[in-house]
């Protein structure tokens, strides 16, 4: 694997997770060999400069929510304002914020979901994708690693090509890489890593959760009011909610005062019977809450 | 990896897809080192018959839709009269026929989904697992091979683990042997083996077939009257009849008796644009229809 473009020594990117991907954990992972990319998620000028500040002197990049950053394009501009080493984009069309990420000395790092997106993403010209399968927790599309990360790698040329999804241990690097990645994503893994903005009860419940733990929905996003593109679901830890909802989601549309409501007394308290744990299908083989250094030094031998 | 117990010179199985792996293509894939699989699918004695002695004196299981099997039991008994070396039951209790699977002399290979069949199936004993990823084409789950093929190896003890789902050539192949997998079944890539029972038609389809082609759905099960279990859907290439059917599926149920006459005539004429051709997400990586033994030696080199 070579990922001489960004030039880190280990070829790992923190996924930037909402809430989660701070930047403490960012500068961790940077520190270990990788890099950290903060989760700006839905936006938040303060936010993003006061994790930019946690990160202190280590290399960082930030990932935006590509049709959220559209309502609010002069986010782009906090986050260029602290030099990050990388801009991933994901979910819409990078090509108006392109060129100026480009401009900034930024790495453009794009990602994909299938073979349209893909295409998508090269006509943008970023200096690395990210293959996303659909294993991966939070949002994503419905291809799966096995079969997307060739695909993409036959499209990108000589552009790096990162696996996202379901990826924990060494073994899991090792496959990707056996399937054409030069380097990988890694999310899930580090929301049980002591540096990461989630809360401690998450991080139980992550270590805790088992096999087929997860699923694929929308009922999160609609009671939390999220307009996510038809197609894009997020993948998170089943829980009451999600067993009440899922596939009743017209009904819930129907109640969504009330469901909402509900929804944000539980999600403060964090009751993750109700409010949402994003995660990915891997999550059955998270077993401990560790420093982020042990985690990258466990995927990257 | 090692597959003693099937006592095979190469790690792989041929699936035992239904109206495709008939006798020829077994036995090509057991002269090629690996084992073919009959496709009893819903079961016809006849059939069975007919096929065995295509496959002549090669080695050749043969595998069952275990639900379907439980409506027909006595196509066992006509399937064990050829001395199969192995039998692969999917999709439902393997517990009533695993006793007289083992005692025919045969291998009992039980294919799991997720980690809730993967303890069902480990109830009846079996000689080798399958964890299916949904990858694969044709009836399967929800679970991606990257995260459930490390979840059934952990479970599965000294049990081997085959991967199914995804994989069409040497990439692939390493892939699941990083992720712990003893050997593979392969399904999908054999549709374009010279001597697979699919149609010509349905052959350069596959072919023909890029990024992005297939769906999970039920579509094609509910206009032909097969009653699959809830969660078990069918991985199919896209065409006209899913893009008009996926996601009202009842309507297609209200409307049932005029579109099974439309889709019985298209499937007669092997008209793909409504018929289904099952198929897994990797599709876009089979270029061309080659003898089945040198699809085994692309696959394990």
């Amino acid at each position: 694997m070579s990922l001489r473009i960004l030039n880190i020594p280990k070829p790992l990117l923190l996924a930037p997770m909402g809430f989660v991907s701070g930047g403490a954990l960012a500068a961790a992972v940077s520190a270990a060999g990788g890099l950290g990319l903060l989760g700006a998620g839905y936006g938040d000028a303060a936010w993003i400069r006061e994790q930019f500040r946690l990160a202190g002197p280590a290399r960082a990049g930030i990932g935006f929510i590509t049709w959220s950053l559209a309502r609010q394009p002069q986010l782009l501009d906090v986050a260029l304002e602290h030099k990050p080493a990388a801009v991933m984009l994901s979910f819409g069309d990078p090509r108006p914020y392109a060129e100026k990420i480009r401009r900034s000395g930024a790495k453009l790092v794009l990602q994909v979901q299938d073979v349209e997106t893909t295409r998508e993403a090269l006509a943008a010209k970023p200096d690395v994708l990210v293959a996303q399968g659909t294993e991966a927790g939070g949002h994503g599309g419905q291809r799966s690693l096995f079969a997307l990360l060739p695909a993409v790698k036959a499209l990108a040329g000589k552009i790096p090509v990162l696996a996202a999804g379901g990826i924990v241990d060494a073994a899991g690097f090792e496959a990707a890489r056996a399937l054409g990645a030069d380097g990988v994503l890694v999310g899930t893994r580090f929301i049980a890593a002591d540096e990461a903005l989630a809360a401690p009860q998450a991080k139980q419940r992550l270590v805790q959760a088992q096999g087929d733990a997860t699923l694929r929905t929308t009922v999160f996003d609609i009671v939390r009011g999220y307009d996510w593109p038809a197609h894009i679901t997020g993948r998170a830890l089943r829980n009451r909610f999600s067993d009440s909802w899922h596939g009743k989601e017209d009904l819930l549309k129907n109640r969504l005062s009330e469901e909402r409501s509900r929804y944000q007394i539980a999600a403060e308290k964090r009751d993750y019977d109700t409010a949402v744990l994003f995660a990915g299908e891997a999550v059955d083989r998270i077993d401990s809450v560790l420093p982020a250094r042990a985690i990258v030094e466990r995927i990257c031998r």
